[in-house]
């Protein structure tokens, strides 16, 4: 029996959960750089996209169908959708879509995907109170900063342990942004986080089903329920961050404290958010990168003996499927990806459609793909060869895949991807509409004026 | 940085996900001895009792007013209560209150309290549906077995490191009480429990606080969903109790597979499950029996110059609390618990008021009491002598505490426990008719007649 193999308890912790709920109290509206201001807004843009991309996926049925059984008041609204519900469950609807085709914000220093949590259930409230943009967004960055900080903090143990870092640490940026929407004290606000602490969501064994969005979408419902609960004055430790006991040394034995500190109020890591041009898992955008970039260079499939990569250890630990069955399954398939790359120069959410992921030309393809591990090779890298059948080699080496924080999707390429999502399920001329509302946001008085737009 | 520092995965575990889903979709009704069954019925009527006793509670109040942000659904009740709200949300009601009081069941091999989380999922849903008492009763033993067998897998490693095991395998429990409940197919009742397995709820730090109780009852709402999830078809992974990145090596590094299977079907961990006649955390009880026991020798708390404990050390680890400002605090209080049953001779939850903890006399008397851990003290167990003014020493040495498997409460002495806690709220009348009700459980063609006797 492995009985206390776990690293000693830590008792000489700062006071992380006091320290955090001053600072989402406190911190001022705006107080931050024109630049996050952007990023914020770059982060609920897409975030939107995300969600009302796959309104009508059949997770989304099926969590609506639970969601249905509960006769739930219409408070909220599902994105991209016509129903309503109670704004908890609006938190985990829209955390659901945000994150079912990966195609969601990565802040690329834990893996976390934060606006899944954050966002879901800060607006799920906002509509509930007509609460105005500027609110909205304050609550995203600071929700966001939380999330990230602790993240920081506890990655990469907590996330080689096997759990899902966006659905627990998700909890905590929703309770954050949530207490914020509803002006709670520093005192209440620690109270929400210290009741979120108890509630993470999310094992990596869930990837490739629906339970991996079902993450983000549970821990915005929990950290909105923890911040309503605190409100009423339900209590929890004000010390549930931070104690032996506590969440970050239950659930990691790394435990950098100093993360949570570090320029806090000053540095914001929304700034190092960044949005994926392929629906899938940020692990493998190099490959995919290098397969677009072989095709511009002019290889084709018909052409190819083999596609040798070598990658960071991650990529076939994460995504090293080989065979997979269904669309959810390519996007944990490096082996998929690179054949679409290649076949399309692309890898939004259709490439990753069942169909696609069983066509056979892509399957062929898929089968000349293979992939070493290579120690020299970053995360962020890839190195790819084509192999021709008349003997010809072509070699892309990618240093930072395109989406990566060194070379960012413009505010263009997310229209772009943008409308990819978004006009097959409400429209041109909505998608259009929902755009210029979100990059005035922060101006916009109650943010009901923009979730009526985002019903069909 | 501590960076894989756990123990190796294990790559070769037993598929407990599907075996457990098999055992609870198929197992037949009521297909156990009239020990076990009996058993059950001693467990639901504790937790009723239990739960109806805390439902005018500080934080059922606080709880309810956040629900209530909701709008929710008349579905269920909140026992003792005349509100109605929505089956999750009783389900998690329901769970608050019955661990409110600390004063629910045991199931000692693992110091999990399984009905908190099970049978408020189970009633709730039962309930909305209008299920047999025959129903509710099976879901509660295989519930039950399914949460405590995999407390059993990973007690102590997973406690040790900080986790609420009640909650964080409560999920688990409830999800396969619920599905049974729906006749979930087997294949559906493993997307069940995977669904949950993401989902654990619990810290040891939040001991002295609502959100302790809070952690049964999101359990139950965790369980809950994710049986209505299942039910339309939402996805999780097969393996996500067992696989190297899934629920039991995530949150543990003791991985006693057998556990779930040894005598699956035959033994039922509901015969394990104890009651307490003290309305605080086990590990006190055999101290409280002790004073009792003093008491009955004649000590009174006027000869009293101290009282000199020997105990296990996990005694004072969670309840060494020395000077407890309130109730709740009390509660983690061997000091405190001492004084109560010497001067009171029992340690129901009017001892454990704010009052009686803020009482001089008993204040002067906590003060009194010294304990010292001993290694040779089993944790069932206590050595305990008076010191008395006149120099006199007055010994009890107690292996086995009342409410313990080899000294359990009778049906009689529950009776009393449930009139303590009842009456109260309900009075005389009713509290004699619920336990009529409870007694002849199984043979309910609707639950909803034993509810309503809940309602003031």
């Amino acid at each position: 029996m492995a009985h206390n193999t776990h690293v000693p308890a830590d008792t000489q912790a700062p006071p992380i959960t006091s320290i955090l709920a001053r600072f989402v109290s406190t911190h001022a509206s705006r107080g931050w750089s024109d630049a996050v201001e952007h990023e914020a807004h770059r982060t609920f843009y897409n975030w939107l996209g995300c969600a009302i991309g796959a309104a009508h996926h059949e997770a989304a049925d099926a969590a609506l169908a639970a969601v249905a059984m509960l006769e739930p008041a219409p408070q909220a609204s599902v994105l991209g959708r016509t129903e309503r519900v109670d704004m908890a469950s609006a938190a985990l609807l829209n955390g659901i879509t945000s994150h079912t085709f990966d195609f969601d914000d990565t802040h690329l220093k834990t893996i976390i995907h934060p606006a899944g949590p954050v966002a879901s259930a800060v607006l799920a409230l906002a509509e509930q109170r007509g609460a105005s943009g500027r609110e909205v967004i304050d609550a995203l960055v600071l929700g966001i900063d939380v999330a990230c900080r602790i993240g920081n903090t506890i990655y990469p143990d907590h996330y080689d342990r096997g759990w899902h870092i966006t659905g627990s640490t998700g909890m905590l940026g929703a309770a954050a942004g949530c207490a914020r929407l509803l002006r709670l004290s520093e005192q209440k606000t620690a109270m929400a986080l210290g009741i979120a602490a108890s509630q993470p969501v999310g094992l990596r064994e869930q990837f490739g089903t629906m339970t991996k969005p079902f993450h983000p979408g549970a821990a915005a419902r929990a950290g909105l329920t923890s911040a309503l609960l605190a409100h009423h004055g339900f209590t929890a430790s004000p010390r549930a961050l931070e104690a032996p006991r506590g969440f970050v040394q239950v659930v990691s034995d790394k435990r950098a404290w100093h993360e949570v500190t570090d320029e806090l109020g000053e540095r914001f890591e929304i700034s190092f958010n960044t949005y994926k041009p392929f629906a899938c898992g940020i692990v493998i955008h190099p490959s995919i990168d290098a397969c677009v970039q072989l095709r511009a260079q002019g290889v084709v499939p018909e052409q190819v003996r083999s596609i040798e990569l070598r990658v960071h250890s991650l990529v076939l630990e994460l995504t090293g499927k080989k065979e997979p069955r269904d669309g959810l399954q390519g996007k944990f398939s490096v082996y998929h990806g690179c054949a679409a790359g290649l076949i399309y120069g692309r890898a939004g959410e259709e490439e990753f459609s069942d169909a696609v992921v069983n066509d056979p030309q892509v399957v062929a393809l898929r089968n000349k793909v293979q992939a070493s591990v290579d120690d020299t090779i970053a995360e962020a890298a890839v190195d790819a060869t084509a192999v021709l059948i008349d003997g010809r080699r072509v070699h892309v080496r990618v240093d930072h895949a395109i989406g990566s924080l060194e070379r960012p999707l413009s505010d263009a390429q997310l229209e772009s991807k943008f409308n990819d999502l978004v006009v097959p399920q409400l429209g041109q001329a909505k998608a259009q509409d929902i755009t210029a509302a979100c990059w005035r946001l922060a101006a916009l008085a109650d943010v009901r004026e923009l979730i009526a737009k985002c019903r069909p």
